[in-house]
């Protein structure tokens, strides 16, 4: 190529990476026609068009530049796929056509066919779940909780499935891999018993039943009622764990010992259902009273509303949170040292042997986001910090809080650690977190668990860099 | 200028709003002391290196640009400033710092001084609160709350501050402007007592104290024990309305009869301390029992916890929520519609005659915001939406929410309002919301004040454009 001729081809290059990041449809499209090379070529920092479409959210643009058969694995200099980048700027809905097996699928059938021809039932973009515990396998249908005829057919109904808990533990089983094509990755499963299986506990003094929702999926040809599939909760705490396990024909059924470990063996969409379902019980179990006037409280609305017996009780007029379900909103935040270059990590004294994990805190009232973590930053460490960002929430069923997931940055280094809270807290460096994460022989310290926040925190961080 | 002179000029300043967008000072500095011109000129799309800096979070550069003297006041196309652009992408240090009055302040002074001299005590960057209601004007000090002699010692305090609330109203009188220097838009003001001026009330049966923290302000040099000024709330429900009027030496003084609209017209910083404060009241109040087993519950931990008198009852053993004030997460989202151009609002049967809002409504157990999102706005409208971006919070203290404020795109348009939660959902063109925001004869429907969430969101999304 002569010296005139790469000096055009760099421009036509520049002008339609400037195109791809600002959305401009109509240009990339035609300079594509004109020069189909550019798809995959990248820019001086080893930005390609796709990256450039995805850091800046242009969703369309993304979707016609796959049509195209554009690489999505290419690596720009940060080692960063276009994925990566999208998933950096928060654009999950750019996320998901990234992940999308078949590039052919026109991306606008998103927007113009989400509801199916037949059953005006959603069915929603195949997307990762964010974060563990937070998939939604079930359409909640809170609209129907108060109608108990409905809510008492659909318990009976041929394909309902109910899940048995025993003190806010599941029963499960080890994964035989052969259900419904789940990945290896799973390690255990939901016990699943029909209505006439169970039918018997329904009865037990205290026990607790939950309506969970319907499945978003369209019923099976099969099924007998042509209606979706219905899921409930129910929690024992009387009886024997024995009585109940006989109840299973498979092998290996137990419930849960160590709820922070086993429940984080189930996949992504049975994680789901108990996130709901033990959150509910949960909250029975420690609520059974009204915190108003101190009667018994009776179970209404298919488990999702406890109201006082006493009907003198104030708790009657209006709408009051003592009611219904707890939910302790959390901040948790993963500090950033102003160099960048390093990560704010501490461990609690309950925590296995070298354990470091993000700081985090229950939101108090009235506060905002932002503020309770610059106030847990400060109390935990002594470090204040300044912006806060907001990165992805995920529901934590021990008992009952949202996890608020957020970077912030530091303004001051020094550590100055609050030993009530935690024991030791300590900055650590881009390598040793990546190493860490990696684990094997060069980790620093051990992270949380993939299936927690903190550990998508730190994985989230590891893929920023000034270049994104 | 020739044509040959006009390309080059062209190409630097290309070369100059790459830099800036690319956050490369480096390479800016060299440009600008060389063509000190490029300072304020825009791009094609009306974009100045200043807007690129704060788009893309260039601190440093933001603040080295201000320091050169550039004019922050420029709009692009679209008719955002720098500031707009920064505030939308949630860079809220670049916010403040295009707000500081003093250009030619080292921005580097934000990370390397940000404790005092003198009294290790953090001065936070001025700011702009993010929403009504979340101001933190005092410092929690919550560690200190289980230390009663302190916390005592602190009450009696010569500079300490008493606020009397009646059934969660606090004492306020109208403003006469002459104080401190607040601005004239601000009409009502808490009324202040001191420690002896209530000392009596501290007896009296049902009244609780809580403990709010201590200012972050420094002490003035007259202050008697050189502390920061403490602040306490005092509820009081079965005492008369007139019997603790008396108390106050100021005309006009009286209890908010209406929450939702004598709250709103305090300072921010005032709003901020009554959003802790009236959120614990309420919160006592309702929570008189223990919800485990019934029995009354005493106040502890300076008014933050309660504990459960029946020495026998389970919440004993362990933590438990039971012990501690809720705080209710809620998600509130402006929908906007596929083509950018609309938003969704609805009307609740309760609101104002004309008005329309966001659709909200609390997460449930076990689901993330984002869930939440989409769950609420197919429940209340019938509409599907796709991605979902966080854009704010804001403690909402009637009685204890924490509205976690989102923007979230439609993926269907047709409108199908649940009558139980909301009597219309409609859409309206951003020059409808333009109009309404402005107020006046041309509004098609009452927006919600200027203080809510909801406000804030809308007035985001006009904001809002394609070229951001």
């Amino acid at each position: 190529m002569f010296g005139g001729e790469r000096a055009a081809s760099e421009e036509l290059l520049e002008r339609f990476l400037d195109a791809a990041a600002c959305g401009d449809l109509a240009l990339v499209t035609s300079l594509l026609s004109n020069a189909p090379s550019l798809l995959n070529r990248a820019g001086t920092n080893g930005w390609t068009a796709l990256m450039l479409a995805a850091r800046n959210g242009h969703h369309g643009l993304v979707g016609a530049l796959l049509q195209h058969g554009c690489d999505k694995s290419l690596l720009n200099r940060s080692s960063q796929s276009a994925f990566d980048v999208a998933k950096f700027w928060g654009h999950t809905h750019i996320c998901r056509l990234l992940l999308r097996p078949d590039p052919s699928l026109d991306p606008d059938q998103l927007s113009s066919t989400p509801v199916s021809q037949e059953g005006k039932r959603w069915i929603p973009p195949q997307s990762p779940h964010e974060t563990y515990f937070s998939a939604e396998p079930l359409d909640r249908l809170s609209a129907k909780r108060p109608d108990q005829d409905w809510v008492r057919s659909r318990l009976k109904g041929p394909q309902t499935v109910i899940l048995l808990f025993h003190r806010l533990s599941p029963m499960m089983r080890d994964q035989d891999g052969d259900q419904e094509g789940e990945s290896s990755a799973m390690q255990s499963r939901l016990c699943r018993f029909s209505h006439k299986e169970v039918e018997d506990l329904l009865e037990r003094p205290g026990s607790v039943l939950v309506f969970l929702g319907v499945e978003r999926r369209r019923p099976p040809p099969s099924a007998a009622d042509g209606e979706p599939r219905a899921w409930f909760a129910l929690g024992l705490d009387s009886e024997s764990e024995e009585e109940l396990l006989k109840r299973s024909c498979e092998k290996h059924s137990r419930f849960a010992q160590n709820a922070h470990r086993d429940l984080l063996r189930l996949s992504e969409e049975e994680a789901g259902v108990v996130a709901q379902a033990r959150s509910v019980l949960a909250w029975h179990s420690r609520y059974s009273h009204c915190s108003t006037c101190g009667s018994v409280s009776r179970v209404e609305e298919a488990g999702h509303k406890r109201s006082c017996e006493s009907q003198a009780c104030i708790s009657h007029k209006g709408v009051h949170n003592t009611c219904y379900p707890r939910v302790d909103p959390v901040v948790i935040m993963l500090v950033v040292h102003p160099d960048q270059s390093q990560v704010l990590l501490g461990r609690k004294k309950v925590f296995p042997s070298g354990m470091f994990s993000c700081l985090a805190g229950f939101i108090e009232p009235g506060e905002c986001v932002e503020a309770a973590v610059r106030r847990e930053v400060q109390e935990e460490s002594g470090v204040l910090v300044g912006p806060v960002w907001y990165v992805c929430s995920q529901p934590w069923p021990m008992p009952s809080s949202l996890m608020i997931g957020c970077l912030t940055v530091a303004m001051t280094t020094e550590i100055n650690v609050d030993q009530e809270e935690i024991e030791e807290a300590q900055w650590f460096t881009r390598q040793q977190v990546v190493d860490s994460l990696l684990g094997g022989p060069r980790a620093a310290f051990t992270v949380p668990p993939r299936q927690t926040i903190a550990h998508q925190l730190l994985r989230h961080w590891t893929g920023l860099s000034a270049n994104l």
